[in-house]
This record gives C-alpha cells, structure tokens and sequence, in this order.
C-alpha cells in the first residue's frame, strides 16, 4: 500500500478510491470483445457495444449526437447511470450508492479497481453495501451484485432499489415493461431511419435494453417520470411510497427499475442480489440467455492472474510499479484487443495499437500488419482508416486526407521484429486494396517509403494536405503547396529504420537506396526548417513558416523536436539547443506540451488546431502521445534521467494535490492532460479522462526497451538499460520469445561497466544469445555506480 | 373568462394556466422572423434561430443530435432552461422561478401567455415575482424582465440569481466570461468541423451565446459546474455562498449566472431588471446591439391589437371562441411567417401553410405559389421540398422520394382564388427548376396533374414509391410497383378541383379534360379499392392490400374514406358506410384516429409506418391534419352536426380532467393527440406538444368557409353556414378583399330559408356581390330553427 490518503494501490495491484466527491470524475473501465464500459467513480456510466458500430443500450435523456469517444465528458444528474437507490425506513433516510444521485456524504466510501471487476464498498446509516460489476465474456452485458449487512445492533427494514438508465432514442419508438415469466424489464427501441435501404441495413440492431435479475422484484418501475416524479432524481416519488408504481413505459423515456424489501437482524447479511444489464435482439434470446446469467461469478480479482503474458517490473516506487505492471500494461491489451471500438481505426492509431500488442500477442500483432498492408494501395499510400469488418467504412476525421500513415509502418514492423526475430514476415504475401497483385510485406514497405518520397515539393518536404499527426492542422497544405516539417523528417526516421531493417534482413542492395532517402530528407529539413533555435513545424500554402521564433502563439512544436532526434538530424550543437528550447518553452509541472504558447484564436494558415480551444488535445496540452516519443528519442539519445523525468509526468501522480486538480483514477493513462500552463495554470494538468491513447503503447515500449534496456535482436536480446542514476536495484520480470526472464538489475562498487550474470543463460557482449522457448532465465545485471 | 379552474382566458384574449404541475408539459411559444421559441410552463426553453439552418445558443449538457423539432419532447432537470432563483435570506429559503429546478410549490402561480409574451406572476414567502419575456424584433434575442414585490409587513433581503443554460456543444471549444465593461456574460463555443469545405461553410455562424444585464450583478458565474458544486441544480452549491463565486468557464460547460441582492422594506416594489439572451458573432456586434438592448419594452399584451388582420368570431362557448380567434388564427401566422423555421420544408406542409396565410396575407401566399412553382420540374413533378435560401438543401425526410405533393397545388390555389379573386395569378410566368423556360401557372399546374395522371400502374392506380402523405408508409412501393388508394382519390379530387377553377377562368376544354381526368381516378379507385364497408389505403409491390376490412392492424385508415367523400367518389351507400365504419373504428373521446387499429408491430410490406409504436403521429393517433380533412369532406357532404362534433375535438379541451390528460396549454392545436384508444385506454388523448402542424391552416378554412359558411368566389362572398343546429346565433368579423365583414348569424322563427339582410351590401342569392375595398359591411344572417 502506498500511504497516500485519497488513492491507494493494494498487493493484488487492484486501485482504491476513497472518496466520490475529491475526484468526481475518476473512472475505470472494463471491456470484451464486443463492449466497452467506463465506470464514474459516482455512478455514472458510459457504456458502447459493436453492431458493427459502436451502439448504446443506455443514453441521456435526449437524443444524443452520435460521435466519437469524447475526452472530458461532462456528467450532469440525468447522465447514463447504474444506481442502487437504498431506503432506510427504520431510519427514514434514503441514500444511493455509490453515490448519484442522492450525494449523500457515506460513513465510509471504496472504489476498488480490479483488472476484470469494479467493487463499491460503502456504509450509509450502518449498512455496508457491496457492489461489484464485471462485465460477460464476448456478451453484450454487464453483471451487477449487491449484497448488504447491517452492521448496526438494531434489525434493520431496508428496501434495495437498483435503477439502471435506459434512455431516450427516439420519441415514436420507445417502450418498455416488466417480463414477470422472464422476471427482466425489457424496454425496446426502433432505430429511427428514413430511406428504405437504411431499413434492410437496421434489421440486425440489437434493439433491446434489459434488466435481468436472479431475485424476483416486490415491485418494479419502467416509466422514467413517474418514478422520479415532482422529487426529481435525487428524491424520487416513487421511493417516497411504499412500492414502486409498476407502470410500464409506453410511449415513454424507459427506466429499468426494481424494488426489494430486505429485513436484516444485527450483524445479519443480506443474500446476494444479481442482475444483468444489456443489450439483446429478440426477447427469445434473453429468455435463452437468462440461464448464462444466472450462473455468473465475478472473476477472481487478482490482477495477475488474468494477465495471460507475464510482466513485471520492480521499481523503487511502488505507486509507479503499480501502474506500470496493472494498469498500463492492461491499456496496451485493451488497445491491442479492442482497436478502440472502432470499425475504421485511424491507420496511425491501428499501427501503434498494434506495436503495444507487440510485446503481448505478436501473432496477432502480425496478422495486424498484414490487414494494414492488405489495404495499401498499390502506389504505396496508405488508407486513412483500416476496415475491421466488411460493414466498416471509413468515418468521422478519417475522411479527411492524411499523409503521414506510411510513416508509422517501419516504426511497427521494427518492434515486432525486436519481439520475434520473424523477418520471414518480410516475405509474406499481400495484396493492395486496388489491384490483384500480392507483393510481399517487404515490398509493401518498400512501396510505402517510395510514396512518402513521392509526396515532397520541390525542397525536398513533405505535402501535408489536411493534414498529418496532430488530425487538426487541417488548412497547412489543403491547396497543395504546404508542407510538413515534422512529416519530413518522420519520413527520414522511418526510411532510416527501413534501411536498418532491411540490412539485417541482408538486403543491402535496398537498404543503401533508403538509407539514401532517409539522408535526403534528413538534408531537406535541415536546410529549410531549423529556425535558429529549434525545428520549424511547417509551411503553409501561402509560404508562411509557423512554429517559429518569431510567432506570438504555436512558436515551439514538440514533434518536429523528437524526430529530429531520433532520425539523427540534429547534430550536437542542435541537440544541445532543443533540449533546451523544449525545457525552456513546453515543459510544465504536468508534463511536456505539444506546443506553446497555445493558440488563442484562428490561424486561418493552420486551421483547426488553432480554433480549438488552449489546453485541448492538440493545441498546447501535455499531449501523452507526443511526449513519449520525446521522451522514447532523449532516451536513445543517451539521457536516460532527463528521460525519465518526462516519463514519470505521463502517469497519474501520485501526490494528493495533483491527483485533485488532474481528477483522475490513475488506472490509464489519458491521452491528454490540459496544458496551457503560462495561460491558465489553475486549469492545468487536469485529465482528459479518455483512455484510448497512442501513448500507452509507446510507453510500454519506452518501459522495456529504454528504461530496462531489454531490446531483441536477431541474435536473442540486447541489454542496454539506462536506470535513473539514483536508483539502486529494479526488476523486469517478462516472456519473451516464448522463455521466461527474470532480470535483477543492481548498482554495484564491483563493477565499472554493465555486466551480466547467469547461470542459464548464454552471454555474449551486453546480449543473451540463443534462447531457448519455455526456459527459465534469471539474469543479475550489475551496474557501476 | 371561463370557470375552468386550471386554465382560464382572460377578456384579452390571454390564456392562463394556474398550476405547473398539474400540467408539467404545458408550453407557449413565440416567434419572430429569425427564432422560435417554445417555452415550458415550468422554466424549460426549447429555442431556435436561423442561420440559415436552425441553430440553438442554449443546449443540454451532452452533445445533442440535429433533428427536427420533436413531438413529446421529454424534460428534465438539466433540460435548458431560463431560470431565476430567489434567496430569501432572511427566511434562509430557496425558490426558483417560474417552478424549476428547486420545485417548491408557490403560494400563487400563474402563468400567462399574450401574443407576443409570457408572463409569469408567481408568489413566494411572501414576494411576488413577476416575470415576463418576449422577443426582439428581426434580431436573435430573448429579453426577460423581472420585478420582485414585497408583500409581506417585515423588511426582506433577498437575491435573485438570474440563471440562463448555455449548453455543451464541444469538448474542445467551448469557454465564456464576465465582460465587465460591456455588462454581459459572453461564452463562445467554435462549430466541430473536420473537412476544410466545412470551415468556410461555418465561417459565418453565430456562435457567440450572450447574457446582457441592464443592473450590474454583485457577482456572476459561468462555469456550470461550479455553479451547481454538489448541491445538484435544485439547491446550487453557489447559492449557499454568500455571492457567486465569479468564475470563468475555460474549457468547461457554461451558464450565465448573475446574482442580485435586494432589500425590499414592507410592500416595496424593486427595480425592473432586464435581460437579453441570445446569439451573436462578434463581441463588437453585442456591444453595439446593447444600446437597442436597454430601450426594449415588453410589448402590448391586447393580443387582438397584435393581430393587423381583423378576424374574430362569436360562439356559444366562449373557450372555442377564444381558441379560435387568438390562438388558432395566430397559430396559422406563425406558420406562415416562419414556415416551421426550415429553409427546405416539405413541399406538402409549405403549400398548406400558405393555404392558412391565404386568410392572413393574401399577397403573400401568392407569392409562395409561384416559390413553389418555380421549383417544379418541367416533367410536372413537384420536388420533395421547397428550398427558401440559397445554401438550402433537402435535408431529412425530404431526400425520399414522395409522389403526393402534386395533389396539394390545386387545393392551395382554390382558396387563394376564393380569398383574392385574382386569377390573373393563372398568367403569371414562371419557370422551372430544370429548363429555362418559362410557363404559366396555369401550365404549371396542368402538368403537375399531368404528372400525376402519369404516375400510375396499368389499373390507373397511382404509385406510391417511398411514401405519399403520411411520410413513414414507405416500404409499400418502393420497388416501383406498389399503389396508393388515397393517392389515387386525392389525385382525382386534384384534378376535379382544377377542372372546377379552370371552367371558372373560362378555359372550358382544358376543364374538360381534367373533368375527365378526375372521372378517371374515381373510376380506377372505386373499381380497384372499395372493400365492402370502406376503401383501402394501398397495394404493396407484393400484390397485397392493406387497410381491409380482414386486416388485425391498420383494418381502416381515414385519408381514403375523407378524399372518397371530397372527390365525389362515394356513392350514396357508400357514404353512408363511410360514415358509419369511421364512427365506429375511428372515433374516440380524443377525437379521430388516423387508422386503426394501431399497429404493434413491423409489417414490412407497408413500412415504418408500422415500426412506429402505437399513438406516434402516424399510427393510430389523433392525427389533427388527417382529421381536418374528414371533417372538411363532412361539411362539404352537408353532415355539419357531425362534423362540428369531430370539429371540437382537434382543439384542447376545456374539461379540467381532459386537460389533465391531455397535458397541453391550450394556446394551440397540436399536430396529433396519442390514439391507439382501444390498447391503451389510459395515454390516449395526450398533446404531442408540437405545434408544427398543417391542421392549423385546415381548421382556419373549415371555420371560416364550412361553419360560418363564408366562401368567396367569382362574385363576392357565398354565405353557406353550417351552425349547429342547436346554436341560436353566432358571429363572424373578417377583412376580405380589403372590405370589412360583421355578419351576425341568428335563428329565427321567421324565417323558412337561411335570409340575409344588410343595409350596406348588394345581395343576391346567398351571395353578397360588388363588394368595395375600404367598405364596412354589417350582415344579418336569419336561419330557420
């Protein structure tokens, strides 16, 4: 346990929070194959399932736009909830748990996080209720389970009223009632559409919200307004009366609500009461279901052991061990299995979900890279978005054109080979999305280095278009002419990493050719882009140069900084100048910014990023994304603690202050922590509160390969780690390739230059050769003070 | 005023309802030529402004959907809302007004609606608080004044906190603040767009929402959340602080929040504050605005010196009088001053909102012919909707092909001819969407028969493709072979009535032809859709029929069976079934249902229609516009008692109890009462809440031209009542064609034939003929008992 007050990590790395209202937004998630569930710490609840697109079995109280997951979703009192409404008519009180909407202040308040299950524990009036939900396995349903004791030495009249939102979808189509054969409350929806096609493309929604529970109700309410009546939410008028009403919702915003009256003798627990809530098709289906239902358990609640791959760090903080080893590994699964419950992810989020899944499925992680390449055009381009499933068409931001996809494949294709030592991947076959040809995955590559070669004006730089990484900088290059600083030199990384790949792979021939390119464009940035101090970020259409000395607003981008780094653009006395610039003009209590200062208003030149507002992902926030990959090229630059330093501002804090102003459960980390730090420092730091992030996968990888300095190459695995300088021991413990290793790393006077030692394994240089699928290795790696 | 105890009418025309939550869904609603707004007898604002698609400036606190103003829109608490919160801080009280969010019950509530404003006089501990709000002139802005007296004998210190909903719109762009120099809380949001093209589209939106005060606050607050803190909206966590806590929203939802303490000595009246809130796009634009802004009045309440067009009538029961003469009539303004505020409304709803303004603005209903005309195609088809700006597009149910609005040309010129004798109209030259050339209106609507004649299957039953009236019946034809009886009938009463209007211009042959025309359509409708007791309503591309006596759901649809009646199609057998099956399938306490019974589920040959739950607008409601035309086709076959029957029951009721149900304000018609009467006994007769709707334009003609009988033609005015047989006399004051009509209907003994007598007019017949311009024409109508 740490001794922090407010949040605490137990053994079993499960996450504790002990009050709703410190950190009213905190939240965990849970997920399957097919569903996603955020849960507020308060109550509240985002839930999403596929069909194909992502769907919602319980919505606001209006009709709600749909659209992307959304960063710092605002909670209001009729938002999607799961409350467990509890009278107590000995004493005449009436509270909720875990906390909406009565908000009445508990004797004692626990929010567990558990790998696969979230667990309330609250007192109220001297009744302890236990809440735990978890969600079913590839089933759209989350399972709910309550159980009360009374702790007090007087028998207790209770009546339990769990209150599931159902929502409104659409005024004409709504209805709901109570199934006493099926003892569920089913409310059902009609997808309302107006073309005849849309129709025959509806016929397969799921389109109904269920309420199943294993105890049957003394009575039930499914019209929202008459349970909630003149009380409002926080009182209702039904609880106010000895039953609920039993009305059924016709026509009407549905509820799912159930009553039961529980008498309990001092010290008595009640039974446990459970409930399924989702979506289904058919009411034969629930009824088929119910049996399923009826049978589930919560899943054990050890971390680890639903952590199918082994992985474990030691470090000297435990709050950081914690988040590295429980939670941010499970955000680099949840990425990887997910794809962010999106049917046309973002080729650039697809390939970094991937390269996370890299160090926990690499089977998957390539069949991955097959589908991405499998949807290359054969001029080397690649899509915007990559289709999931055949129903799946590119929406949202992935209509817009982007000219950067090509570039994350090396970046992909190096991690897995690191992981696997596969270069027979190299030579697989796969088709392009326009043409019957299949080339191989080395010639895919190859093509898409060619196309990002093809795409440079005459200076050698690279067309934006609508846009690059950082989706909103949208108005740069959209008449043809701007260019991208960033994107050029991320070319040369990814064609210098291309023409490392390649030489291993003994293709010398064509890793000259891309070892050439990646000179060209590092020779163009160069020559067109250093601004004095620091790295240009690009040049519009009209020929205007914007992230520059001389700019009021957007004077330092963070990107253009870190590729320059890791493509070996920067020579020592630019190097030198960066990391100082990023030191003096975007690094903040809470982290690194993208840019700065941020934009306050429209750069017709830029566009987007510039209208919105300070502090938003892409304009002047601690964006976690961009940060790492600062933070992956200082490490490979050498300057491991200066690193470190920036890794460590990426996870949730582990100060009380600091977790109250960023209001976050520290069980992910979120792709955005608000910046604008010079303009609003009040406001800074505070979470985005979203979980689907690049950044997770990149830090995992920055954690494994940097910090541990556990690389693999064709010969086994490299060590090259790089410890803060104050730290005297740690440990990776991790599969890889199919062994077991088990890496003690420790400070010692003995030594003057890393060494390794072990009895099992085979060492050679700073490397361990020829290992062997299912050992054991226990290293000792001893580092001069 | 009447002794109804909840709502009463006032001598002025004012409707005023006492109680918020007896009828928590009652609302009024305001317009000007640039915004709607829909006010809830509790607090709740739905608004709306045009640029040049309707846009809000005050939201709900998640992303809401774009759709169409919506029937039966549910609230709730963090629904929009204008609310003005009272502490009495000697008496440590809480109160909001007009009743949200704190619902407290009032000492005194009463809410009134004028023509052009809304007040609110409500009492609180002792204070009464009046509040009254009304729209500016052509400009995006709500004013609301409030005035607080103190009735009570000790001296009171109280604060009024003015609290207006901003809304969320975009996790990215939304901020606001105090501008202390202007007195007025700005908040600004910037319109989500992801492809370039959009930029320059939203360039010049208003996004700007502003709250201008003319008293300087004490203090203000903006971010929402710290507004509420965790007191919940009823008991705002600011509000237990002895100011607001003066804090900007940065990056946060906003609300504009100001504070006001007040001392009142015994029986003081204080200050009258004012506010204006709306939409903007500069802050110069509101600093300019602000001098208009100050100079605002609320307008006067005579609803009758609003209204420029005289128009009053006189009936036996002073609440229809009441309904028909202010509210109705102002009802059938808003319509055709804001049309619905669409920039493309369907083609069906445009021509029949003008057919109402025909009685209000003659020159301009002449003008929105020739709109509609300009739009057609030279094919003779009429598009699905009529675009009114030039960045308008179809949008929603307008891009599904519908094959009725032909049909409504006729109707809509018949009575601009009766109103305006103009039928130089038929000369105009116009030309069409898709050719240069140009053509009469005459030829215009000869080939929009023409089109219609052409439009049908070898048994001269017309195709139904998508969907004709009755938008949602839109799988019966959609593979080109399915039919529409009402098509069919309403096709053929288009034509007859053109026939009618073109022998009345002379042109004998053409009338002719479109007599034979009409001829035809009966005869393919009686051959091919008479059932035995009634017509059917279509046959679907599968060859079935539906809307048959042997059907469980939708045995029985009223449109067939009405334009059965209108186009002279029913013999006298067949009428006398009609008559006899609407009565006993269709009728219910509530009034006409569209069809019955309900459908409860999807029949896919028919379509969404059948998809919609019971009671929606189009399945098995009281659907006014649909009714409308029964009743019109039970004048014009002489069955007046029976029609006035049916009459009664589109407009609210005047029964407490029924209103009760009903839950409306009855300051309109709305466009359905929920049916399905025989399912659901106990929802039927509910207002939809919706006051778009093409009854209003039906019910304004049938009064004037069916009841009191008023019908112009080639000559003057023929004078038909229809009275009830047991009103003793009634009343009727119209402008018509620039002359003045006070004609006063009495029965009397002494007559054995309706007689008129007048001093003024020139009389003969049953007709009033040379009639001047600028003359008063005073007319005794004598029926026989």
């Amino acid at each position: 346990m740490t001794t922090n007050s407010m949040i605490q990590f137990a053994a079993d790395g499960s996450c504790r929070l002990s009050s709703p209202t410190q950190m009213p937004l905190a939240s965990a998630y849970l997920w399957n194959q097919k569903m996603m569930v955020q849960y507020n710490c308060r109550g509240y609840v985002t839930s999403q399932f596929m069909q194909p697109e992502p769907a919602k079995y319980s919505t606001g109280p209006n009709i709600e736009a749909t659209t992307f997951m959304q960063p710092e979703q605002p909670y209001f009192s009729h938002y999607p909830g799961r409350f467990f409404y509890l009278n107590d008519v000995t004493d005449q009180r009436l509270y909720s748990v875990p906390y909406e909407p009565c908000r009445v202040q508990a004797q004692h308040f626990e929010m567990r996080c558990y790998d696969r299950s979230i667990q309330w524990l609250i007192r109220y009036g001297e009744v302890e209720i236990e809440l735990t939900t978890w969600l079913g396995d590839d089933e759209v349903v989350e399972y709910w389970s309550c159980q009360l004791t009374n702790l007090s030495a007087q028998a207790k009249q209770l009546k339990l009223t769990p209150y599931f939102t159902v929502g409104y979808m659409s005024w004409m189509n709504q209805q709901g009632d109570f199934d006493a054969a099926l003892n569920t409350i089913i409310c059902q929806k009609v997808t309302p559409y107006q073309k005849v096609e849309q129709y025959f493309a509806n016929q397969h929604l799921a389109e109904k919200t269920f309420l199943w529970a294993d105890h049957v109700p003394d009575s039930w309410q499914v019209n929202q307004a008459g349970f909630e009546g003149e009380g409002g939410l926080h009182n209702p008028t039904a609880l106010t009366q000895a039953e609920l009403p039993r009305q059924p919702a016709i026509y009407q915003t549905p509820v799912a609500a159930m009553q039961y009256a529980i008498e309990l003798a001092p010290g008595q627990r009640s039974e446990c009461y459970l409930f399924a809530f989702g979506a289904a098709k058919t009411t034969a289906e629930i009824s088929k279901r119910r049996q399923q239902w009826a049978n589930a358990k919560a899943p054990a609640i050890d971390v680890s052991a639903n952590n199918q791959v082994p992985f474990k760090v030691t470090m000297p903080s435990s709050w950081l061990s914690h988040q590295v080893n429980h939670w941010l590994f499970r955000q680099v699964r949840y990425h990887g299995e997910s794809n962010r419950l999106t049917t046309d992810p973002q080729t650039r989020n697809f390939l970094q979900d991937a390269l996370g899944y890299c160090f926990v499925a690499p089977s998957q992680c390539r069949s991955r890279i097959i589908t991405a390449l499998s949807q290359q055009l054969s001029s080397g381009q690649m899509p915007d978005g990559v289709l999931l499933h055949p129903d799946a068409k590119l929406k949202y931001i992935n209509q817009v054109p982007h000219t950067d996809h090509c570039v994350w494949l090396p970046m992909l294709v190096e991690t897995y080979l690191q992981e696997t030592n596969d270069y027979q991947l190299l030579n697989e076959l796969v088709p392009y999305a326009d043409s019957d040809q299949v080339d191989s995955v080395q010639n895919h590559i190859c093509g898409a280095m060619d196309w990002l070669d093809s795409e440079r004006d005459e200076r050698g730089l690279s067309y934006i278009a609508q846009g690059d990484w950082c989706d909103p900088m949208n108005m740069v290059g959209y008449q043809g002419k701007g260019v991208s600083a960033w994107l050029t030199i991320a070319s040369g990384y990814a064609c210098q990493l291309w023409a490392n790949l390649l030489a291993k792979a003994s293709q010398m021939q064509l890793s000259e050719r891309y070892q050439h390119l990646a000179s060209s464009f590092r020779a163009s940035f160069n020559q067109h882009c250093w601004d004095g101090d620091w790295y240009l970020r690009g040049i519009s259409d009209d020929g205007t140069a914007f992230g520059r000395t001389a700019d009021q607003e957007g004077r330092i981008f963070l990107n253009p900084q870190s590729f320059a780094l890791l493509a070996g653009a920067a020579d020592a006395q630019q190097k030198h100048c960066i990391i100082a610039a990023v030191k003096q003009h975007l690094a903040t209590p809470y982290g690194l910014q993208m840019l700065a200062p941020a934009f306050t208003h429209m750069h017709e030149h830029i566009g987007r990023v510039t209208q919105k507002f300070s502090g938003s992902a892409e304009n002047g926030s601690v964006y976690n994304h961009a940060a790492a990959f600062y933070v992956y090229a200082l490490y490979l630059a050498g300057e491991g603690d200066l690193a470190f330093e920036y890794l460590q501002q990426m996870f949730p804090t582990d100060c009380d202050e600091d977790l109250l102003r960023r209001g976050q459960l520290p069980v992910f980390v979120p792709n955005y922590y608000r910046g604008a730090y010079e303009r609003y420092p009040e406001h800074a730091g505070r979470s985005s509160q979203l979980f689907n992030t690049g950044s997770a996968a990149w830090i995992h990888r920055i954690i494994v390969q940097c910090l541990f300095g556990f690389v693999g190459n064709q010969q086994g695995v490299q060590l090259a780690p790089q410890l803060p300088s104050d730290w005297q021991s740690a440990r990776l413990v991790r599969k890889f390739r199919g062994a077991h290793f088990d890496i003690h790393y420790q400070r010692s006077e003995e030594v003057t230059a890393m060494t390794l030692v072990s009895s099992e394994a085979e060492i050679l240089d700073q490397q361990i050769i020829a290992i062997e699928a299912g050992k054991h290795y226990q290293i000792e790696v001893l580092l001069p003070r």
